[in-house]
């Protein structure tokens, strides 16, 4: 088994950690679903969208590795780094659970990461901007995929919508976390980095009225729980992502078996 | 559960259905390395590829059920088939693998589906002649990144080799198959519908050879034994594919979940 390595506690570092992380995570849970779509279409559709939110952490990792400046590059940061040094929310290392759970869950990223990306644009590190530029058409589209799905499904059968019903109610308690600003947050937004989360987060609540109405759905309060992936508390189900990703390099350092 | 479907035994159907679910279950075998890749570079490359593969299988499966007209869409040509009905050769169900078996079986599978593609452009058959058209550009590229994987590992350290060349004396025994000529190709051959298997083979040898010299690596002899995927009898690792392919749509027909 290879060491573990250790990242800086540099926010700007922990800002785009937080970020690539987030992809990362989102991009494995839903990669869980090729070769399983409910139909050849979805499947493909779903693997696509995998696809670009790995590609999205390829790039903000590469560029965390950089900032950082240890000479860790993006695959040591993505396979050398202990659970406690993830720093993605709790919201995306949930199981992907059912059909209804991953098409809630896409809706509620998408709209997340299409509103910061259109902010990250405008970041005064402009490597970033050059990756929110990219991204932010693939948000776009996850979003309207998803949004597609969430108008079918809750204002489809009643097993659909009780599905839905339920998926909103576990999945929302995971929602205030996304927003949560910490000294991170703030320096990020002093320096110009990134937007202030209250903005994000207005947006984001805008659109996902919109989409939810669509499926004839209410949003949840949100409660006073908070869980704190973004520090590095993860669920127990993060363990078993890593154990599966993580394994083959671990095993055979820099090798390919 | 639902019921299976059975398939027509028309020629020119079951000439396309075994060339469909060669690239459906070679894409799904694929897919397996999501998020398993020993790099996020080459895990999203074989991701890539995987989503080729079950895109030009969803292409192939739409056409099949159009020519067979008995009202199957592809979907249920790929969810409701029992095994028996599947007509893909036994070398893409094998497992996965470690990366020098992943690496020679896509150089194996794509040098065979370039030449293929190559000679389909020219079908009696317009529609199949377009689907080949836009199926051998991704071909090209798939023999590629495989042959430089080839010469890469083959000609790399002693365990990178003695990986390789266990890799070819396993999947060399399912080569024959792929070349194997029944009814339904002489039928192919007669109408236009596809070339002859002698052609393609030709063509595949030499290229094959090539690949194989990039990486020191020398082709075994073909032997007698003969797979026999192609007519729906297959190895035993194929109930485990289609079980967890299969297994949403058989438990919620028509359904997402």
């Amino acid at each position: 088994m290879t060491a573990s390595i250790q990242v800086t506690t540099n926010p700007a570092v922990q800002y785009v950690l937080r970020l690539g992380d987030t992809c990362l995570i989102a991009g494995q849970r839903l990669a869980e679903w090729s070769g399983r779509g409910p139909v050849l279409e979805e499947d493909i559709a779903l693997s696509n969208m995998a696809l670009d939110l790995v590609g999205q952490a390829r790039a903000l990792l590469t560029h965390a590795s950089k900032l950082e400046g240890a000479g860790h590059d993006e695959d040591q940061l993505a396979f050398l780094r202990d659970e406690r040094d993830f720093l993605n929310p709790t919201l995306v290392e949930l199981p992907r659970g059912d059909f209804a759970v991953t098409v809630l869950r896409n809706a509620i990223l998408a709209t997340f990461l299409k509103q910061l990306w259109i902010r990250l644009q405008g970041s005064s590190d402009s490597e970033l901007a050059g990756i929110a530029g990219k991204a932010v058409k693939e948000a776009r589209y996850h979003q309207q995929h998803a949004a597609d799905w969430v108008a079918r499904l809750g204002d489809g059968t009643d097993e659909s919508r009780r599905r839905m019903e339920r998926a909103l109610r576990d999945l929302w308690l995971y929602v205030a976390e996304l927003f949560d600003a910490d000294a991170v947050d703030e320096a990020a937004a002093a320096s110009g980095l990134g937007p202030r989360w209250s903005d994000v987060q207005a947006a984001w609540t805008a659109e996902m009225d919109q989409i939810l109405e669509g499926g004839k759905l209410q949003a949840p309060k949100l409660g006073a729980f908070r869980s704190d992936g973004k520090r590095g508390r993860h669920s127990e189900h993060m363990g078993y992502i890593l154990a599966e990703m993580q394994h083959l390099q671990r095993s055979f350092p820099g090798g390919v078996w």
